[in-house]
């Protein structure tokens, strides 16, 4: 085939997106679907090796040669590997549902899964990378006697003919500076513009609003913030605009917990005098801190922060905003709003600049928050058919399920043992938490290891998991959670809150005193686990299903990098089902944020997510205590529940005998 | 005809408004259509004797008597005086052209347009009294566990139910409140919206904004306050958004005089450090000092105002806003944006609630203001083909010529003797001023009168013109603006600033001096006018026109209440043409901004108009000097041009002479 004219033009029509793009001939085309924002999966990053980017040719020709990843029968069918394949003519694609579905990770490892962001952001489907804050560069003719149109009015002109951009807002700060960065700028200046405003949030066509105006061209500095709001901490997200990448992230304890660990008492505290405004600027200081650690890592300037979406729950979103939660707290416990129009972020204490809008994700209600609906847009629950269980593991913990017919939820009251509350050592998911435990069956001494891997601190939620699992598979604690007192260790001992276990000595700690693991801690932990456990088995049955009819079961939570899901099952924390069912996807709330902030698409569909959960009260459900204190044991009280853990516990019984383990 | 059933409900259509209203069986028609926003002429207020309120009954039937207004061929036709008639069963009522148009009120006489608001705002037509900010009141069904929507999710659902109000935007200072409020009101609220964005000045479909809530029905209070922000004066009114009447008005010297006389050199004082500030704290300092002499007049509590609308000359507004007017003074003359976004109005310092915003209108160029183009609107010229010359008096004297299919302006560098500038007992036309002139051609003692008829305290823009008229047709000042010092009287004499003329003397001032015009005010008098004059025929000789073209001629400025055209027209201001093309309008800016506040359809123009309106630079044109010179006399170098005045002028003197008066 010709490939002699390398600059020629050619179109390319992407579908089922109906995308169109010109390209040079010879260019990849996996490649020009990336530049055309459409997405192909391509996990092994072009190389050709994971044959997970194969696309139909309808029309036109390419240059592509056929790796072991294509059959004889596909190659012939006009299938093609989009990374093998250079254009020759005119096209028309076809990106096959295994191409573009989550499929292709879906069947993959769930460790794979959390190893990075674009995997889990392809959960989510369809969506395009055209970020609602945008940044233009634009030249205009300077002013003449001939043309002394105002300077808005050129600059509205220049973006209409350049852009194409007819029915535009402008922010009143950008008028007040307009005159002098145009002139500084000798008329060539980046706008910025935002793509999301208060007044559209009730109906689908948002226009934009210019809410920056820089001299020269600064396209290349194009950033935001997100951040998941939680009751214990606050997760923060520093991204690039440009590349669709996260550039830094930080986790720090909300202020607020000096002031309560739960919203019930952080809810009784502003109604005192003055209660509200503190929380409030604890939580802003928060938030600043947090900005500063992520400015710093990257080698960002504040200036340069355009945008910011903050998720959370109800009360967090609306302690965040000075909104009274009080009828939160109050039957029938209404929240002021479920979508909240926009605010200047600077009005509220936030450093940064003042051009800069701070987005809140909507809420369903007052226990199911903005975060739940976050991580099921961004885990697009809502897309599939698929039934899916979602569990959101913080301070509370929320369940949803359903698929894109239909979603109930509801709040488990799970309380903060997760996010390390109520845990003697217990810390938040962030460098010196121990985040994973092993113990050997036969001499009962522990393999810790550490977020950022440094020398431990403290406990984290996932290392609470597999501390608890790992000690009920050694027999270290029994089905009721007690220690066996008869195994001879000097890590099992007598602590000022009862027995507990010896993670680490305090040499080997950053903290210089022994941490330990306590009965009232795995009371704690149990009493949460059933909470979750039971929240899932209510309802599941209530819209008449079992755990057996998920198809999908998606964890998110803030745990650091990982969870251990068979270890979560061991302790009865989630269902007995195969491991290939579930998804771990870290902080669902920052993902969906994360893509609301990459994805016009994604931001536009927020509200419809919003709007398809039913909220569902456990409290209200007279099962649901029934099904907690059933819970209350490990894994659980109706041991046929936990197959799988049975069989664990019976073959760690067997390698104890064998190697003459007495207990 | 049978009135037996005075509580039935009745079905009145308006055409051509194609407005529908439900009245009750007996109701008076004219009350009715005022109460259906639709607009019918009735300047003698509903008492039969006018004859200006004639409709058309298309069908149905109204019990009306037959004044002697309504000939027997118009009753036959089916022609009735709507305040005369009580309605009897549904109705389709036509009004004719002379009963909605301005024709009934253009064939009066001046004197009597200038008498109420009410007909000069018929001038514009085919608007309904529908302001665009709003109080909807509604009562909501307080939440249950059944029903436990946000409060905002409530709110809005009751808005789409009872107002059939779909897509509404939320201010966050609402939401802030919201959940207080509803409970407070006991589910019963008063809501305030706004139909103007700034998010919308560049489209024409323009959406509701919720901008207060307030518990209880607060509608009876529903007040807005306008601004004509002038470089000498700034006026203010109160405006009763339900009945659409001004409550109060008010008129101060604005603050800025101290820094300056004229627009240049408070440009030039803006770009000294803190000069920007200092300037836009002083214009906010007069303007709250209007706003509570405007709510102390009408008994008015500020929490009840809910929008403002300022208008004002483009430099004027721009210190208004911070916008430094720095380019306004330097080729190419460039203004920041002549559609300025709105702003909260408590952000300036104008001291209202904090939900009260400040909505600008429209400016042409740097020297054609939101004071023209608020004009031009309240005054229909764009609606009309008629071809009119409108011709603004304030510091800078502005003109417009053209009609319904185009327009172009000018504005004429008058200087600011109209306002009392350079004048040496020059005030704004505010209590104490005098207005009007009459001199004894036999004795040469003066008769003066004053706004608000109390003692005189100077001279406004009304008077001047009236005392120079009066002294040159007596012959006590000649062509040239010099005294004849020949004529005995004592009240011409040597003053500090050259001859002089006693107005008043001292004891029958307020300020316990004689108040006197001198040669030196005359000179700028006649400079003034000059500019106007040579303005307008350089402006209509550049769209190859003549003043004999002109059909109308429209008036406006702040003279307090009215101006004597035919005076204007001895000293050579005014075109000489047949009194009754003239229409005095008093301050036309002010009229536009209480139309706008009176009805979306004016605003909905707003635009438009701007956008009709072409700008001609005086300057650049080599007539215009030429033009000015010749008009440096009294009432012009070129006498043929005024033919009336030369008549009176030979009647004057010819009166002298039969009178034995030597001069």
């Amino acid at each position: 085939m010709s490939k002699g004219l390398p600059n020629k033009k050619r179109g390319v029509h992407f579908d089922p997106d109906n995308v169109d793009i010109v390209a040079e001939q010879g260019d990849n085309l996996l490649q020009t679907a990336i530049a055309a924002g459409v997405h192909i999966n391509a996990s092994c990053g072009g190389d050709g090796v994971c044959g997970t980017c194969k696309v139909l040719i309808k029309k036109g020709g390419v240059d592509s040669s056929r790796t072991e990843k294509l059959s004889e029968e596909e190659y012939k069918q006009g299938l093609r590997q989009a990374c093998q394949s250079s254009i020759i003519t005119d096209l028309v694609v076809y990106i096959p549902v295994e191409s573009r579905l989550e499929t292709a990770i879906l069947g993959r490892e769930r460790k794979e899964l959390a190893a990075g962001a674009e995997q889990v952001e392809a959960l989510a489907t369809g969506w395009r990378f055209t970020p609602p804050l945008s940044k233009l560069f634009i030249g205009l003719p300077p002013p003449t006697l001939n043309d002394n149109a105002s300077d808005l009015s050129r600059l509205l002109r220049g973006l209409k003919q350049q852009y194409n951009l007819n029915t535009i807002s402008v922010d009143f700060s950008v008028v007040k500076k307009l005159a002098k960065v145009l002139r500084d700028g000798h008329w060539k200046v980046t706008v910025t513009t935002l793509l999301n405003g208060s007044e559209t949030r009730w109906d689908s066509k948002r226009r934009p609003t210019i809410i920056n105006i820089e001299p020269g061209d600064t396209r290349g500095k194009h950033y935001s913030l997100i951040f998941d709001i939680g009751t214990t901490a606050v997760c923060g997200q520093l991204l690039d605009l440009n590349r669709g990448k996260v550039l830094a992230q930080s986790v720090e304890y909300n202020g607020q917990i000096s002031y309560g660990e739960d919203i019930i008492t952080r809810i009784a505290y502003c109604q005192k005098p003055g209660g509200l405004k503190k929380l409030q600027q604890v939580v802003i200081a928060t938030i600043n801190g947090i900005i500063k650690q992520l400015l710093a890592q990257a080698g960002v300037e504040v200036s340069h922060i355009g945008h910011i979406v903050a998720t959370g729950n109800t009360t967090m979103l609306q302690l965040l905003l000075s909104l009274n939660p009080k009828y939160i707290r109050l039957a029938p416990y209404t929240p002021v709003a479920n979508f909240i129009p926009q605010v200047r972020a600077d009005s509220l204490g936030i450093e940064v600049g003042e051009h800069v809008y701070l987005h809140t994700l909507p809420s369903v209600s007052s226990y199911v928050g903005a975060d739940i609906v976050s991580g099921i847009l961004g885990a697009g629950v809502y897309q599939r058919k698929k039934l899916t269980l979602y569990i959101d593991i913080g301070t509370n913990g929320e369940i949803v399920i359903g698929n894109s017919d239909w979603m109930v939820t509801a709040a488990c009251s799970a309380g903060p043992a997760f996010a390390g509350g109520g845990i003697k050592h217990g810390m938040i998911a962030t460098d010196g938490a121990i985040g994973d435990f092993d113990i050997n069956p036969t001499n009962f001494e522990p393999v810790v290891s550490t977020i950022g891997e440094v020398k431990p601190k403290g406990i984290c939620g996932s290392g609470l998991i597999s501390i608890a699992a790992g000690l009920f598979e050694a027999g270290v604690i029994g089905p009721n959670g007690k220690f066996n007192t008869a195994i001879r260790t000097e890590r099992i001992r007598q602590g000022s809150d009862g027995y507990e276990y010896v993670l680490c000595w305090s040499s080997e700690t950053q903290i210089g005193k022994d941490i330990v693991i306590t009965e009232v801690d795995i009371d704690n932990l149990i009493r949460a686990k059933a909470a979750m456990y039971a929240g899932c088995q209510t309802l599941i049955r209530s819209v008449a299903l079992t755990v057996y009819s998920l198809e999908q079961i998606i964890i998110a939570g803030a745990f650091g990098n990982n969870i251990n899901i068979s270890k979560a099952i061991t302790i009865g924390l989630f269902p007995d089902l195969p491991l290939d069912r579930f998804i771990f996807i870290g902080n669902g709330s920052l993902l969906g944020a994360r893509l609301t902030s990459f994805s016009t698409d994604m931001l536009n569909d927020e509200k419809k997510v919003a709007r398809m959960m039913t909220n569902f009260e456990l409290s209200e459900d007279a099962t649901f205590m029934n099904n907690y204190i059933a819970a209350l044991f490990l894994p659980h009280t109706n041991a046929s529940e936990f197959p799988s853990v049975n069989k664990k516990l019976t073959n760690c019984h067997e390698v104890k005998l064998k190697s003459g383990v007495t207990t």
